[in-house]
């Protein structure tokens, strides 16, 4: 398996994270998750890290950068699930995921793209 | 990673399969499944395959055996995104994922527990 499902909810998109990244998953992931932006008109896209028990400097950075890129694709990023010792490493990385809102779990996440309008 | 998340959305809990399934991860998922269903009163459960390019005769087993236990807990299944060769697969090996219900993706798998009041 090569490629990170993507669901769709409305305007949502929702990404699970569930397997180690390596560099090539990572740029599918990206491809496909900007592609899906444009044809599906996405307005938020979820990122659930619930999984990962760790997140190295290189997860860390992807996850910003596909932030980013959803950002120019006018489409609001949340990452959700985050475990506690995930966001210790983070902010000991000095990754302070910027431009990244970030929400307790998949529900809340929702909500706060809801709140924003993001769902509209 | 040893765990497959499972992730609330309402009544409904959403698990999405991704990783090559072997023992250990399927008895760990019913488990956490079953448990889940439980204590977020689930009613209803969508399983997403999109990422599977082949399912045999154990995930097949699994499915069905995780459908069968939901039920039991009063939670209805819905497998999404199976792909064409999956179904040609699971017809050959014949595995007609009874008491299973199916839908094209998760909106509309949404839309038939909807339908049938699980999100009630």
């Amino acid at each position: 398996m090569e490629r990170i499902p993507i669901l769709r909810m409305g305007r949502l998109l929702l990404v699970t994270i569930q397997v180690d990244m390596h560099d090539r998953l990572a740029m599918t992931l990206q491809d496909d998750l900007t592609t899906r932006i444009v044809t599906d008109r996405a307005t938020g896209v979820l990122i659930d890290i619930s999984a990962l028990d760790i997140v190295d400097s290189f997860i860390g950075r992807m996850i910003s950068n596909t932030a980013a890129m959803a950002k120019i694709l006018d489409a609001r990023t949340v990452v959700v699930g985050m475990q506690p010792a995930v966001a210790i490493t983070l902010v000991e990385l000095g990754l302070t995921l910027e431009g990244v809102s970030t929400a307790l779990n998949v529900e809340r996440g929702i909500k706060l793209l809801e709140r924003d309008g993001a769902c509209a």
